[in-house]
């Protein structure tokens, strides 16, 4: 039944030979790589501007334009860089692989980790910011909020469970809605703006006076705010697998049609924000004033660019369901995480992952009560972290190589790294008491999980590991002594079965009998006379009416006294109700047994399984 | 460490021979059974007055005398009825027993549930009215209470771990100091009045107006809250194998002098609070008015009789973690409760009821937050429809034997059941809607509960029954026909020692290998041939990429095209690593394989364990 539900919701299973036709096109991989980077995008100009109008007033607006060309150029740069990894490394993994190979292992962990922990914060606070949008249309829907998040992480955690292409299809819809739209806006913004000229800037010198000077602090300030245009630009040198082929190819056709649309709709906006002369307030936001002052007023477009606005955030969530499975399988792969990150489920996506991040995400959503103001701190520190990891990454790489121009792109991917490592400084700086600490903290513990279950998988792949010599010389087909000790309390239908399958498996067989009941050892043993067996029964009397211990004991002097050659196997009866609930009432001392005989390495712990027929349940 | 640290809190086991000496002689049995029923006496007069005074005034005192003598004269039916009991019934149980011999099966887990439900109240009620006392000394501990409780619970249930003689030695101290500080302030207080006269009753006079006239109706409600004098007074007859031989005896001399006691301190506090006209009010307790009175201020005696009420009241406690395990006990041993509650701990007590009792307890004062306002209404409906039971169940037994007086028994304990009948009615009818019903709907669930358990019980033990001819004929010694199948990844150390146990045993071995990876399963191909083996390699193909799925079918087939005298062992091969944490990164295959295969009725399933040895473990 259940099964079935999930089969309902998931779709037929599909095939390691289907696995190319779920791969992204070139269209489709820009609709889902696009929704986190273009959706920041739709806030970054109004960072700027928030940092800028309270002190310098209206000289704000020329700073943004020179803010957004910093910008602007880092991304450049970023997308160069980018652009090389994706050649470089085409198995994926961006930054974890360029920092691992190039850096070492640590530094790779430290960007897997930050990149990880931005994933979930991604998904967190863009689902409540998503309801958030719903809920202040529909006020009535506030006290749901919690649930009402959690809802949507459930539906694109199904969506994402589908598999790659089908989840691509569902968002590119929105995602090349808001696009168009914005696209649209800049251009009617701009031209309308050359036509008719700026609307009077009056007012807006009049509202915004200047309460402080121009620093470099200020300047660094408004760049490192704005630079959240930037988060999910990673997304893509991540998922180079999940290309089509030539996966490459297309790869850098998405990123540099992913740039283009970041430097159009950021710079544009930029652009429009001066034009229009927006002026940063809690009650609406840059985009909307521009829309209003482009459209002239709440008309059809107007709408077009809100509601489209709102749900391109939502469908940010959608890149880290892309891109953290993707990650986390990488790191799998190479031992770092549990192997079952590593494996494609029903639907060739990563479903572990995709299950882990929804349940992550879904809890910090319920301990923040969908509220997003105390996780925006913590958020986009990952990412910077990362990008300074992965372009000193590729200094080194460059370093190595031998291609031509590699000291053009050396210098680069140098200045990227000062540039991105400067940011990370200026976030972590502003950001740190309202909540980067915690991403301080919380990074180097999971880099040390990942070194611990790494450590682990190792000891356990050199304990197992049988080269050629050990399975030649491994002695199979050799016998052993074997010795079956059987533990019963009495005579029934259930231990009788696991005498005779034990009686008939090696003439060995001791049946061990502890009780705290003399009487009933005693009954025992009359019984056993009947049965006409060559088995020992070992009676031992339990004064202080523990049955587990003295068994283990006993057994455990045994298996001590063992000569190498011989194997111990205990057959534990057990019987098997039809209905579940009632196994709670017993088999608790198989149970107890079974885990403390496996310390012993020369016992075998077999269940024998009597099954009682089920039509006696209905007798009274 | 953690079994050391518990055999220090419970001491050394003792052995099923020491039995006798961990039994109660009569001061210890006495102290053990008094405190929930004298407790109960100390507020009992102060309950009777609650309900008159502010209804009929000053004539409360007379119309106390008479509630007290109704109490009284119910008291010494059910006194004789218990020790008829006691005599009829040696092996303990009570109520249940008695209304399970003589009224049938489900009356008597009727009794049973009620007497569990009230046990379970009484230890949440007297921990948490304990510390009440505790913080209306120590105010600053009013934040604690919960978890003052708890603590209360834990150090009960310890000492009781300990075994039944040493919380016996520890409760006697101050139970017999409340008895004989109870019955020096009696005595004292009488012999005042008689020499120096009744302190002026004017000032009562004016107080206390009447409000309204005598009924039945207030009579009967003064005389079931008094009534609350009478529980715990079932608790000997449900403890008679805890007492030393000859058990009956000494139970029946426990029971007479608690009457004793119960007569003397409630009818001696009804008479003081008659003589020095104590007025129950929410500040100052009946009792306290009377020491108040008697030793004429806050004297030393004053506070003597203050403190060891208090004490007495946690003590109460004390007497259902004697009762509820026990009474758990014989319920266990009729098959109604899991088995486990049947048998004796390390040191002769139930512990495993012990432990039941007090976690419930502790759920309810954690989820009550240790207030008793809501727990006290639920309170005595269990104990009255106990009674109830009992001496109706009583009535049927007469009617059953010979024994001369039968009849004259048979009208006092017909008249005791029609009296708690009648009481049991009135405190439903009172406290139905303040909590009673909770009971009302408890008792039939906990005893369908324990039906479902017993049928459960009655299933199994039918399933496995061997009678002799099935002993006989059970055909031990025949042999089957093995085929032992090995489920393998890969050729490691593990899989190699499982499949050459394997092969020692018999000639039919399966490796069975199912993958989503064709190159793997061509590698391990390659490998097989290496071992030069006979055991038969199956390589299956999994597109789906399941692994357990496939495995559990083709099993599954081959079970099912099994003839009757072959059977099949599936040897599972699991590495054990050193610390537990390991864990949990692997052996899920194992675990999901064995849970399915026990369904087949003719597949054995054995777990082959291969230890890695722990140096490995520091190398990198």
């Amino acid at each position: 039944m259940v099964n079935k539900f999930f089969d309902l919701l998931i779709c037929r299973p599909l095939a390691n030979e289907q696995s190319s036709s779920e791969k992204y096109n070139v269209p489709f991989g820009l609709a889902v790589m696009a929704s986190d980077a273009i959706s920041s995008v739709a806030y970054a100009s109004q960072e700027i501007l928030l940092v800028l109008v309270p002190i310098i007033g209206a000289a704000s607006y020329a700073w943004l334009g020179k803010a957004s060309l910093m910008i602007i150029g880092l991304l450049l740069i970023l997308t160069v860089s980018y652009v090389q990894i994706i050649k470089a490394y085409p198995q994926g993994g961006g930054a974890y692989i360029v920092a691992k190979e190039n850096l070492g292992v640590k530094p790779g962990l430290v960007a897997g980790a930050s990149l990880l922990l931005d994933y979930i914060l991604t998904v967190a606070v863009s689902a409540s910011s998503g309801v958030a949008a719903i809920t202040s249309a529909f006020p009535s829907l506030v006290p749901h909020s919690v649930l009402l998040a959690v809802v949507l992480i459930i539906i694109l955690t199904i969506l994402n469970l589908r598999g790659v292409s089908e989840s691509a299809k569902m968002f590119s819809i929105p995602t090349y809605l808001f696009i168009f739209s914005m696209i649209f806006m800049i251009i009617f913004g701009i031209a309308k703006y050359i036509i008719y000229g700026a609307p009077s800037m009056h007012m807006i010198h009049q509202t915004l006076k200047p309460m402080g000077d121009v620093s470099i602090f200020l300047i660094l300030k408004a760049f490192s705010s704005g630079c959240s245009a930037l988060t999910g630009l990673e997304a893509v040198s991540n998922s180079v697998p999940n290309f089509k082929e030539p996966g490459q190819k297309n790869a850098t056709i998405v990123m540099v049609l992913l740039t283009l649309c970041i430097f159009v709709i950021f710079g544009g906006s930029s652009l429009l924000a001066r034009f229009y002369g927006a002026i940063p307030n809690d009650n609406v936001t840059v985009l909307a004033q521009i829309a209003y002052g482009v459209f002239s007023g709440k008309t059809f477009m107007f709408y077009v660019v809100q509601f489209t606005t709102a749900i391109i955030l939502i469908m940010a969530c959608n890149t880290s369901f892309t891109g953290f499975p993707m990650l986390m399988s990488v790191i799998a792969r190479d031992g770092y995480a549990p192997r079952s990150f590593a494996t494609r489920g029903k639907r060739l996506s990563f479903s572990n992952g995709i299950v882990f991040l929804s349940i992550i995400a879904g809890i910090l959503v319920i301990i923040f009560k969908a509220d997003t103001h105390l996780l925006i701190p913590l958020y986009s520190v990952g990412v910077f972290l990362s990008f300074t990891l992965a372009q000193t990454g590729m200094v080194i790489h460059w370093n190595k190589t031998n291609e031509k121009g590699k000291n053009t792109r050396k210098l680069i991917n140098g200045f990227g790294a000062a540039i991105t490592l400067l940011t990370t400084g200026v976030i972590v700086y502003e950001k740190f008491l309202s909540g980067a600490w915690v991403i301080i903290i919380l990074v180097p513990i999971i880099v040390l999980g990942f070194l611990h279950i790494k450590k682990h998988y190792n000891y356990v792949a050199r304990g197992l590991r049988a080269d050629e010599e050990y399975v030649k010389n491994c002695g199979i087909g050799q016998t052993y002594n074997h010795l079956i000790i059987v533990p019963i309390a009495s005579l029934n239908k259930a231990t009788l079965g696991a005498l005779k399958y034990a009686r008939s498996l090696t003439s060995d067989v001791i049946a061990l009998n502890v009780s705290p009941n003399k009487e009933y050892m005693d009954k025992l043993k009359h019984k056993w006379e009947e049965l006409n067996t060559d088995i020992l029964l070992v009676s031992k009397y339990s004064p202080y009416r523990a049955i587990v211990t003295p068994l283990i004991e006993y057994i455990g002097v045994i298996s001590k006294a063992a000569v190498p050659d011989e194997k111990i196997t205990v057959v534990l009866p057990q019987f098997i109700t039809r209905d579940k609930s009632g196994q709670i009432l017993h088999n608790h001392t198989s149970f107890l047994l079974r885990e403390a005989l496996l310390r012993y390495d020369n016992i075998v712990v077999s269940t024998y399984p009597f099954h009682l027929s089920p039509k006696d349940d209905n007798e009274e």
